[in-house]
């Protein structure tokens, strides 16, 4: 009951978490109020400094909107959703990434090798493929790849009421050989939204917006776990200061063009066989 | 760039901070960012996990209005809050505490020993008196008590149109002798509004959303610190789990009764000498 001493009032609200039906629940919330009161001590939070931060939390929550989700995008702005991803990918799968705001279900399915370019801007061709296997080699067969990618003006076509709304989406799927190709064009950087809260804690911090170029994959199939990664082109800006931190070594790829002049690229996906955990 | 090692990857995101033009902030920036990141490698946070505690905390957000602050009260109920008023209340100076949503400014002025009860609903009356010091033991005289309490029917004025607007809420003034003597009721506990996340929460968690029964003062003088604290009633349910976890034991009072049956409890108030810090 002894206010005064900052340790026995962390004792003290850890003692009301006793009561907790589900032992999961409790194991966060009590490390969640361990490392808010040990932040406070460490900096030694001031009371203005507590109301900003409670004003600049409400301000992401109420920004936050059915096609804008700003406290996921201080999640991944602080590099939590990549290591929630990194965490939780399976010993020689492939590295999950955060899936991030622009995945929208309900992509047309495409045929192996055809073009998501629903607009022709002109851009510079690009083929991604390779092969779906599971963690001991095998072809999955039958894999749907669901891919999305933002177009040459920055833009998602679910951002973007002037794109056919499935431009640059699609969803493929393997053949028997676990092979996929998508045909596609190269990728661009772009600016995460920063007109509201976060952009402007980015602002403040001395940081940028900028993501580097990339395509999104969800690659499902029955029996295995299903990996949302992506595929970053190398020849991007912002590789090492992705303003999500989405960017690992193993996910950056090396477009080499083709005869026709087609950037060609490879990528491999090793799904983890086992069950989808709940 | 190697996401696959967490470490590494929070060595990025820290780094991004290292532009930030105010060291304050940055400061705050990289011990929240560094907590963060520690606690959810401590409990393996998984993704479902971080989508359900993004999702909490946006409708924290959306829950708030002009009239409802639930960040302000989770902050309050994970202790935080207390927390920070324990750390910078100067050393000798009375215990500062939250204060909570319910203080509004504009309460009438009334004299030494003035009733601040507007409406007689039959509560047992009772008698709040003491002296304002500096921390040399000097009476501060003039000094400002702006009180707030909430009636028999837990509600505080300003959140139940029933009560007269100023019912239990009084600016009082010290005398030459730097004392004060408010007239009001016995305080009756009452719950936090545990209709919205926070509740669920609280709920979710086996806690009860009691505060334990108190008077809430605002201390203010010129050239001194203004100071937010709470007498609680030693005759209290809650004392030791008050869900806001105000209660110290410097703050709990006795009231005694007189020879008319009215409750009379004392409490002295140290004021910092010092300016207001900004």
């Amino acid at each position: 009951m002894d206010a005064l001493h900052p340790e026995l009032l962390l004792e003290q609200v850890l003692a009301t978490f006793a009561g907790a039906s589900d032992p999961r629940l409790r194991e966060i919330v009590v490390a969640a109020a361990r490392h808010l009161h040990a932040f406070a001590e460490e900096v030694g939070l001031q009371s203005d400094e507590r109301r900003a931060g409670v004003a600049f939390l409400t301000a992401v929550g109420q920004k936050s909107s059915d096609v804008r989700q700003e406290f996921e995008l201080l999640s991944d702005v602080l590099g939590l959703s990549s290591l929630v991803e990194t965490l939780s990918t399976p010993e020689g799968a492939t590295l999950q990434t955060l899936t991030g705001p622009f995945y929208a279900p309900g992509s047309p399915a495409r045929r192996f090798g055809e073009s998501m370019v629903e607009r022709d801007d002109g851009d510079p061709p690009a083929i991604l493929r390779g092969r779906v296997t599971d963690r001991a080699g095998g072809a999955v067969a039958g894999a749907t790849l669901d891919v999305w990618q933002n177009a040459s003006n920055r833009l998602y076509a679910i951002q973007d009421p002037r794109q056919p709304r499935f431009n640059l989406r699609g969803r493929y799927t393997t053949d028997a050989g676990g092979r996929y190709e998508i045909r596609t064009i190269r990728p661009v950087s772009y600016s995460i939204p920063d007109d509201g809260p976060v952009g402007a804690l980015l602002r403040a911090t001395g940081r940028h917006p900028w993501r580097a170029a990339h395509v999104h994959l969800l690659v499902t199939a029955p029996g295995h776990r299903p990996l949302t990664t992506e595929v970053f082109d190398a020849d991007s800006d912002y590789l090492e200061s992705d303003a999500v931190f989405g960017v690992a070594p193993e996910l950056v790829l090396r477009f080499e063009p083709d005869a026709d002049g087609v950037a060609i690229a490879h990528f491999d996906i090793v799904l983890d066989g086992g069950p989808h955990e709940p």
